[in-house]
């Protein structure tokens, strides 16, 4: 794993799905895939940004738009087998941070054909799950389900050859939704695609516990929790993605946070029925200040207008 | 809202986007909204599954694949004006338990032109949050904010206009996702899409609380809990969508659970590091028989090999 540079998440300005190139060595200078040999591109701690089927592992199966992918390590250099049971650290560990983080990953698949190969780019994936198996060879691998991120741009030879872009009307026409240093956009995806910046350091600055109920949803090395816009998101609300517009929320009190069941006053008192169980405040580290014109939006429009609708929650 | 008829959530069989209807009877006949005037097509305590965009509100706001959808109630028959404050109840209310129980809701809007009018169906959209707000009328209305959901077949036309095939080979070229009585399909969404037979039925058993630590996320009418698979859904685990393989459980718990953190035994004791806090045993209703085989197998792959990396949770 490389240490030394950030990971760049999402899609590399220019790279649209179906790009082709015609080594690892182009792949790397186009910043696809930082990695002249590894299949897995990730950093310690950071998440995974890209991977590449070559088709080396014997247990993965490309079905598409889902991927089975198995993890790394255990296999002889020689035959290509697995030959040792694969363990869930370095590259394997930040395939499961891009689950519980939610980060995109970048696949190519290496494409062989009349005696000649080469790579093409296939576009984002998100990994959505990971359990351990028994591979064909009998030992244990860590395996990867990855599904293909549905709205992705088309390239611009792909909609010539439609012809209308009306066509794709009902699709979304949109440019990538944005990770990292690209601006983020709206998308119609829910709780899924999150930006990585603001959500990230509101996570780490509470080290993934709930700002209300302190819980820590705990995996020993990839923590769970969620970034809560609190003036929200997307039109009509049009909420900034700012730190003082964020909160970290296990997903418990997210949902009681988004469908109104509590509202924060601008002091950080909580406000919900007793029958909730919310505790006198919000917690809130000294780094971070929450802006209190959007906290009046969300209880003018989310929390105020269902006060007294809770029943009970426990 | 109807009372005597079960509601049809999702895709009409033969009724694809872009299929028009000369009117509302029309309309009516094909199963897509079962409402002869109403915009709203819902049962009480079930949820809404159709809704017709006929321009009648003026706070009512069409971007096409993201809708502001103005609810029910206030306006004025003679002038289609907001004439009083809108309540959340009644259809109103049934759109929320669209949210909280991931219901697709089938849109179709009245096309204007040329002096006549019909009605085009759009599609399914997911109602992604509600909120209140001052119309323009200066009266409160009840907002939602509908998104396209981006896995639906393109029509036969526009397949056949765009002459091949395997230009939508990046697409989720799939049958609609199967809701009631058809079958569940293979979806790349992750946590939003449910079949609503087995799912809601789990829920409803345990009335929304978790079978884990007992809570009810609590909106008075509309309570929130998720249907877990025990031995996981789609390639390569192939659990089935039954009764037996579900749980009812809080977000958290659902999110610990896919994760690993916490396995069951085939008795019902709960497998876990103690700094999750898990009570002795799930609680399982006296009509709900899960299966071990399903245990044992999330046990295997998913708890086993993760046992003990659980460092911490409070």
């Amino acid at each position: 794993m490389s240490k030394s540079q950030p990971p760049v998440f999402g899609a590399i300005p220019g790279i649209s799905p179906g790009h082709e190139f015609a080594n690892r060595l182009e792949l790397w200078g186009a910043g696809v895939h930082r990695q002249t040999q590894a299949g897995i591109s990730a950093r310690q701690g950071a998440g995974a940004e890209s991977i590449v089927l070559s088709g080396g592992y014997e247990d993965d199966a490309d079905y598409g738009d889902v991927i089975l992918y198995t993890g790394r390590g255990g296999r002889s250099a020689e035959t290509g087998q697995q030959v040792a049971d694969q363990e869930l650290t370095g590259a394997n560990r930040e395939l499961v941070r891009n689950i519980t983080e939610g980060l995109p990953v970048r696949v190519t698949r290496k494409v062989t054909a009349g005696g000649s190969s080469f790579y093409r780019y296939a576009g984002l994936y998100r990994i959505v799950s990971h359990w351990a198996a028994t591979g064909k060879s009998g030992h244990r691998i860590w395996c990867f389900r990855l599904e293909r991120i549905a709205d992705q741009p088309l390239t611009e030879e792909m909609a010539r050859a439609a012809g209308q872009r009306e066509l794709f009307g009902q699709l979304a026409w949109e440019p990538e939704v944005g990770y990292g240093a690209a601006p983020r956009r709206e998308t119609t995806t829910l709780r899924i695609v999150r930006d990585t910046t603001v959500t990230r350091a509101v996570k780490k600055l509470y080290d993934y516990r709930c700002q209300v109920c302190g819980v820590r949803l705990g995996m020993a090395e990839t923590p769970y929790a969620e970034a809560a816009h609190v003036q929200a998101l997307g039109a009509p609300h049009h909420g900034p993605d700012l730190l003082e517009n964020v909160l970290c929320l296990c997903p418990n009190h997210h949902v009681l946070f988004d469908m109104g069941a509590f509202g924060i006053a601008d002091d950080g008192l909580l406000l919900g029925p007793p029958a909730l169980g919310l505790p006198e405040k919000l917690s809130v580290h000294g780094k971070h200040r929450i802006a209190p014109a959007f906290l009046a939006y969300h209880r003018q429009h989310f929390y105020e207008p269902n006060a007294g609708r809770v029943e009970e929650s426990r």
